[in-house]
C-alpha cells in the first residue's frame, strides 16, 4: 500500500516533529544552545539549502535564510520581507509554539513558487534563538540582543539551573560569545517582518459568535514581565521545632501564590507562579529559602504593576524585576491593510491583542514594521504537550501567509 | 607555638568535620551510598581499627565495630551492649545530628579504657545507614531493613531525584543489593542499644526552670510519618490563558501549605511542607503537576492523622502515606535506671519525649531493649548548618555515655 498522500505542509512538519521530543511526557524540550537546539538549527539550514536559500547567522545566533542578496536590496532602497518565528520550546512545551511559523514560512514559499510568483524584493525566513528563555530566564533573547534591548554583557552572564552561563553554552555550541551584541547590519535588511504563530488563547475559536476563524491578525502585545521573590526563613527540624519557634518561608510562598491570583482577579490581569525553588527541599527539614517567580501581564501596565506590588506585599518581600516589556502596538497601517486583505464574506478577519510576548514584538518596539498572524487553537492550551492546531487550520495559515507575502513582496 | 591542647572528643570530632561539608552553605550533604557516604564509612572503619575493633557490615550496610566476638557472647547468653548512631545528613544539615553519637561512642570507649574498665560483655559501636532518608525518602532505612519494617523489595526499588534506585546506588558503592533483608544474626547480638544524639529542640536548654541540663534521657518518640500529595492540573500558557480557564495546581499547593499549618495549630501537633516538586517549573508555564510532601508528628497519633486528613482536604487530594511510625516508648525499666543513675544534686535528669525519629526507635519497636541520651542544643536548631552543641556539653555527653556503658556492660 502506498503511504497516504500528505500535504506539503505536513511533509515539512513531520520532518521536524521528532527533534527534541521527550518520550515520557510527549512534550518538547528544545532549549537554547543545547544539542537539541543544534539539531533544530541543522534542520533549518537543510530546509533552506533545499530551497536554494542562503543562510546567515547574526550576532545573537538567529538564523536568516534569503532568496536573494538582502544587502543589495538595502542599497537599492527596497529592503526585504521576512517571515518566520522560532524553534525552541518551554519545558515540555507543545509542537506548534514557534515551529508553526517557521514551517509555514517554508511551505508558503513553496506554494508561491509553485504558483510562479517572483517577489520584487528579497524574501527571508527567520529562525530566532532562545525565544522562550526557558534555559536562561530571559524571553526573546535573540531578538533582544540584536536590537540592544538585552545588553551583550548581561546576556553572556545569564546562567542556567546548572550554573552554565549563556556565553559558555554558546561557546560549546560553536557560537562565539564575543560576537554577541546589537546587529544593525541584520536589522536594516528587514523592511517588514511578519510572524505567524499558533494562538495561545481561544479568541479565534470563539470568534464570529462561536463560528470561529482559522486565522487572525494581531493588534498588540500586552505589557508583561517576570519578577523574582526571594522568601527567606530559617532551616530547622520538621519534627522537633515548635510552630511558634519557626520561620518557615513555605508559608510566605503560600501567601504569594494566593495573593497573586487574588490581585490578578481584582485588577483584571493574569498572574502566574509557575516556577519555584526550595532550599534544601528535604521532607523533614523546614526550608531555609524559597524562591518564587511571578509572571504578570495585562492590557493595562498600571494594573500589572499593581498586581506585582500586591503579590510582593503578600510575601512581605521586594519583587526583583527580571524582565519588563511595555505594551507593543504593531504597525497600524500594516495591521489595517492585512485585515482588509484577509476579510471574507464570512466577516472581517479577527484582530486581537495577546498576552504572549514574541520576537515580532521586540522588533516592533525597535521601530521595524511588523505584523503577526495567529492560527486558531481549538482549546487555547499552549506551553503544554496538549497544545494543538488542526491541520486544515495550519494549511489555511500557510495560504494566508503566502497571500500576505504576495501582497507585501 | 604548640597547638592548643584539645580534648580526646575534639580530636576525633575534627577528623570527621571536613567530610561531606558544602563550602557554599557550610552545611553537610552526606547522602546514602554516595562517594561522601563511602568516605564516612572508611573513616568509621579506620577509627574502629585504630581501637582494635572488628568491623562487620550487615545486610542493610549498617556497620558494627566490636570489642570482642559478639556471637560467642550470644551463645553464652550475654549478648553485647551497642552504642552509636549514624553519619549521614539531611541536605545542608548540621554537624551534630548523627555524628555526635558515633564520635561520643568512640570517645567513651577511649575514656573507659583509660580508666582501666574491662566490660563483662562485648561492646559494639554502630553506624547506621541512611538514617535521614534524604536521598531515597524513607528515614531509618538501615534499621528498618534489618528489622523487616522496610521490605527488601521496596527498599531496592526506592529511587532518588535522578531516578537511581537504592539497589543501583548500593551496587555502585560496593554493597550487594541481593543481600538486603531482615538480619536476625545481627539483631540477636544487640542485648541493649543506647543512642546518644544532639537534642533537636530546646527542652534541655529550658530544663530546671531555665538553668538547663547538659544531658537528658528519652522517654518516647512521637508517632510520625511522611505523606505525598500529588496535585494535578493542566499545563498552559501563563500569558494567554484566562484565569477562569485555568487548572493551576500551584493554587492547591498554597492551600496545602496553609492548611497543614492551620490544622497543626488546631490539633496541637507539628506539620511541615519542606519538599516540593513542580512540573514543568517554567516561569511562563502554568504548572501541570505539583507534588508536595507533608511531615506530621505529635504526641497523639489520632491528632496527627487528623492533621494529615485536613491537609489532604485543603488540596482536594488523597494523601499517599510514604512512612508511618507509631509512638515508640523506650524500655521503661532501662529509662528509669538511667534516670536514677544520672540524677545529680542539681536535680533529676530531664526525661523527655521527642518528635524526631531515630534508629533507636526502630530497634525499640522491634523489641530490642533500647535507650536514648540527648545532649543540650542551646538554640534547638537542627537540620540546618546552624545546628550547634557546646563542646563542654558534648564532653559531658561522652562522660555520661561512659558511665552508662560501665553500668550496663
Amino acid at each position: 500500500m502506498p503511504a497516504t498522500p500528505r500535504s506539503a505542509f505536513e511533509a515539512i512538519w513531520d520532518e521536524l516533529a521528532p527533534l527534541g521530543r521527550h518520550r515520557g511526557t510527549g512534550g518538547y524540550r528544545r532549549f537554547a544552545w543545547t544539542p537539541e537546539d543544534g539539531a533544530l538549527r541543522e534542520w533549518f539550514a537543510g530546509a533552506a539549502r533545499a530551497r536554494g536559500l542562503d543562510v546567515t547567522k547574526d550576532r545573537a545566533g538567529n538564523l536568516w535564510a534569503w532568496t536573494s542578496d538582502p544587502d543589495a536590496a538595502v542599497a537599492a532602497g527596497r529592503p526585504g520581507l521576512v517571515v518566520g518565528s522560532h524553534l525552541d520550546s518551554v519545558p515540555d512545551g507543545g509542537a506548534f509554539d514557534g515551529p508553526l511559523g517557521v514551517v509555514s514560512a517554508f511551505a508558503a514559499l513553496d506554494l508561491l513558487r509553485e504558483n510562479g510568483f517572483v517577489p520584487a524584493r528579497p524574501l527571508g525566513v527567520a529562525c530566532f534563538s532562545d525565544e522562550e528563555g526557558a534555559r536562561f530566564g530571559v524571553a526573546c533573547a535573540g531578538s533582544r540582543i540584536i536590537t540592544g534591548a538585552l545588553s551583550a554583557d548581561r546576556a553572556r552572564a545569564l546562567s542556567d539551573a546548572d550554573g552554565t552561563t549563556m556565553a559558555e553554552a554558546m561557546q560549546r555550541a560553536g557560537h562565539d560569545p564575543d560576537q554577541v551584541g546589537p546587529d544593525e547590519e541584520t536589522l536594516r535588511r528587514i523592511g517588514t517582518f511578519v510572524e505567524l504563530h499558533v494562538e495561545q488563547g481561544r479568541a479565534l475559536a470563539d470568534a464570529h459568535e462561536g463560528a470561529g476563524a482559522a486565522v487572525g491578525v494581531a493588534s498588540s502585545i500586552w505589557p508583561h514581565g517576570r519578577w523574582r521573590l526571594d522568601l527567606r526563613g530559617r532551616a530547622d527540624h520538621a519534627g522537633t521545632t515548635r510552630l511558634q519557634d519557626r520561620d518557615d518561608p513555605m508559608l510566605a510562598l503560600a501567601a504569594v501564590i494566593a495573593g497573586a491570583r487574588a490581585a490578578a482577579e481584582q485588577h483584571g490581569t493574569v498572574a502566574t507562579v509557575g516556577k519555584v525553588r526550595v532550599h534544601p527541599n528535604g521532607v523533614n527539614a523546614i526550608a531555609s529559602e524559597v524562591t518564587a517567580w511571578l509572571d504578570a501581564r495585562g492590557a493595562d501596565a498600571d494594573a500589572v504593576r499593581a498586581v506585582v506590588a500586591a503579590t510582593a506585599d503578600a510575601g512581605k518581600v521586594q519583587a526583583v524585576e527580571e524582565s519588563w516589556t511595555d505594551a507593543t502596538a504593531f504597525d497600524a497601517g500594516l495591521r489595517d491593510r492585512l485585515a482588509d486583505l484577509l476579510g471574507t464574506d464570512d466577516g472581517p478577519v479577527p484582530v486581537l491583542a495577546t498576552g504572549a510576548g514574541h520576537d515580532a514584538g521586540i522588533l516592533a518596539a525597535a521601530g521595524i514594521r511588523t505584523a503577526m498572524l495567529f492560527v486558531r487553537n481549538p482549546t487555547g492550551i499552549s506551553h503544554s504537550p496538549d497544545e494543538h492546531a488542526e491541520t486544515e487550520d495550519c494549511e489555511a495559515g500557510v495560504r494566508t501567509l503566502a497571500r500576505v507575502v504576495q501582497e507585501l513582496a
